[in-house]
């Protein structure tokens, strides 16, 4: 005390432990919750500083100002041939970034010899192997054309896909349909069971569907992800809410398109069990809105963040088509009864498009019953979005969550507010097995590798020079 | 400190004022934040202290067994006059305790003015309200015949009823079935287009519903509530949740009921117009419930409150048909554009019986959106809830509330316990404009008089000896 001389009153910063010891010696403290960004790695803190920038600020709103004006309508089903730009016989569509045949997860090769099933060029799963090892078939990115798949996410030539365009901007989306729980192609089963219902869909449901969409005139699908928000969804891996409510608004639609009793009745018995049926076209609505910003230059907001089983890709509104990945992070979650951790498949499918857009994991407050889905707490659902807000440069109004005293949802990711606080990006999800032919074998949580982002920074840093 | 000698350290009961003082002359305080029971009253302080006895603490643990074991399943839609026991033709049943016509509230009024217009008994409003004063025309409580009606609650021979049974106890109850929005009977308005949807309700959709019913072989409505309760619904002024997985789920088997396409079309057209659908299940549930220990001797919880507009009544297990009523309250609630507070009925309903059953206003804090209806903060939602715990006797495990860690909602309502804390049971409700023929004009929250409970305890302390 001699050499300061009186009281001592300190204003800590950082590390706790100083001012815990300075209040034992009777001192009076102010401790402030502060970290270096970026963990205080001088490249990064480089890096960041040179992408502060009144350009890179002014083009992220304007990519924010775009997400909030987007207005998604399921305007169509058509086959995807017909329907998705650039799709061929030979092609293939998979979830996450761009992937071969031989680094390809267990899932997504169990859904792609379904689909060579399903497309009649091979009567055996083996024969399907040897087919698509053969090069016969090529393998793309559902990104790499406006459409995206959850889980597989595989795509091929003659199944129907949903018809999402964004009336505020005039982009188009494509997703396919939901299967459905139990054996499903996305989780990688190819059984007979699932190519039958897969026939059923393609034969019966998909026209059903278009001609009630057409006699809806469309279907506003940000109206219901708003309700659905209200409703304990969170419209990733909750969708009951928005599933019900599309079905109950749907189902006058379809009975004034004049179909057959018998096939409107598989129809409403279809959306009466499938309760993430509204999954895919909460996807194809995210992306129809996400990819509104896409290749907006001088923007570090977040365009696509998705998995193939195998990698974990990013791709960032500055950077256009560029994948910035790393390998797919494994998810902490819930299994169903008789499976475990080593069970797992890596982290996969498009659907984290829905936490790109804000909603999904972001929302996660709006949805406390999906802990018992994906598990954790109520309490931790609250702390996931609070903490989103860490990273995100708006609030969407479109989306506001009750429980948040009707905030809105964590919107637009900037990278570079990732890289600052060291928070990535919470994902909820479905978790496959591992082995091609099985299915879900759970739910749970998982985190945005950093890796990507730490590239995509870099990168935007070369960019703009 | 002479006096006393030493250190002082005190545990402070009940004012906190004392408490402060003795700490700010440096005594060591522990607080108890204390109140006498019954506010310090000795005669109902005595009255509690002779109702807290094992006979009265065994037949509510009786009371509540039957509660949370009834299974209340929709079974049918039949006319009142075949359903409701001791339905008569010159018999008219509203909502709340009895009431003569020269003490009915406006829109019970002019619900019964529509009642007659609907059942064809005069041509114009004038003659039915001679009709209606003339002494032809009995009024008895919905209560007194198994039965609910949300709002004015009329219900005449011809008009159909949901026919409710508890499976697991054998007993039935009924409700009218839900008009919709804007000017409908139940709010009071009488004038054509509320006769015209009756007269459908009664000849296309009723038919329709019950054939769609007994295809499905009964629809389980608690399984319905528990899930809405998961989705933001509380299952009286929120319904969307419960409405849509009505909807969904019952679909398939209207279409399977060999019913015309164009009727199918209407009723499906109907129940996604009809956010409330579900409130008069929900009602007709809650009443097959809590009907299943009235009369039960000895117990002390409360079987029904209910509102006429004029009085509140309440109904207790162990004093069986005995109303004890006080005046209807006032409701505290947002009102629609062009209207105020002068221009609101006091509360009116027999839809209590949903916070009689623990839900409703008691399960606010599964519904934080309900706010933006009723008024209020989701903070204050989630306090009404954990309030409703001081007067319950039980937390019901098929009802769960997400938001407090999936807690049972407060189930049980202990007379004995709302004499002794002070807390009466919180409500919420639709606002009727006090003049009949005009209709809903705003929605809010109230609570059941306080006077009701004194009555009702002092009655069970005499039953009781």
């Amino acid at each position: 005390m001699g050499i300061i001389g009186g009281e001592v009153s300190v204003v800590n910063l950082g590390l706790e432990a100083f001012a815990e010891s300075l209040r034992q010696q009777g001192a009076k403290v102010v401790h402030v919750d502060w970290r270096p960004p970026a963990g205080g790695d001088p490249e990064k803190i480089k890096l960041l500083y040179s992408l502060e920038r009144d350009e890179v600020d002014e083009a992220n709103r304007g990519g924010v100002g775009r997400i909030l004006k987007s207005q998604p309508v399921l305007v169509d089903v058509q086959p995807a041939l017909k329907a998705i730009p650039g799709m061929r016989g030979d092609l293939f569509l998979h979830s996450g970034p761009p992937v071969t045949w031989d680094r390809m997860c267990g899932p997504m090769r169990g859904a792609m010899i379904g689909a060579v099933l399903l497309e009649g060029l091979e009567d055996s799963p083996e024969g399907a192997e040897r087919r698509l090892r053969s090069g016969d078939i090529s393998f793309e990115p559902c990104h790499d054309h406006s459409a995206v798949g959850p889980m597989a996410g595989v795509i091929s030539p003659s199944m129907p896909v949903f018809v999402v365009e964004n009336k505020a901007l005039g982009n188009r989306a494509y997703s396919n349909i939901n299967e459905g729980f139990g054996k499903v192609l996305r989780f990688g089963a190819y059984g007979p069971e699932v190519i039958k219902r897969l026939k059923w869909m393609e034969e019966t449901l998909a026209p059903a569907l278009a001609a009630g969409i057409r006699e809806a005139g469309g279907i506003d699908l940000r109206g219901i992800m708003a309700r659905a928000l209200h409703m304990g969804d969170e419209c990733h891996n909750r969708n009951v809410a928005a599933t019900s409510i599309f079905a109950r608004t749907f189902m006058p639609h379809l009975l004034h398109a004049g179909l057959p009793n018998s096939v409107a009745e598989e129809v409403a018995k279809y959306l009466s069990e499938t309760d993430h049926f509204f999954l895919n076209l909460s996807m194809a609505a995210c992306k129809a809105t996400m990819d509104s910003l896409a290749g907006l230059k001088g923007s570090s907001l977040v365009t696509a963040m998705t998995r193939n089983g195998t990698e974990f890709g990013l791709r960032v509104a500055g950077t256009g088509g560029e994948w910035f990945t790393a390998p797919a992070p494994i998810v902490k979650g819930l299994y169903f009864p008789g499976f475990k951790d080593e069970d797992a498949n890596p982290d996969l499918g498009d659907s984290s498009i829905t936490e790109t857009a804000g909603i999904g994991g972001f929302a996660m407050a709006a949805a406390p019953a999906i802990v018992q889905f994906v598990g954790g707490s109520p309490q931790e659902a609250l702390e996931y979005t609070r903490e989103m807000y860490e990273i995100t440069v708006a609030r969407n109004p479109n989306f506001t969550i009750p429980f948040l005293n009707f905030e809105g949802t964590p919107t637009g990711i900037d990278v570079r507010r990732v890289i600052a606080t060291g928070i990535s990006p919470i994902i909820n999800t479905g978790i496959a097995h591992r082995e091609p032919g099985i299915g879900q074998i759970g739910a749970g949580l998982t985190r945005a590798p950093i890796e990507c982002f730490e590239k995509a920074l870099k990168r935007l840093a070369e960019e703009l020079g």
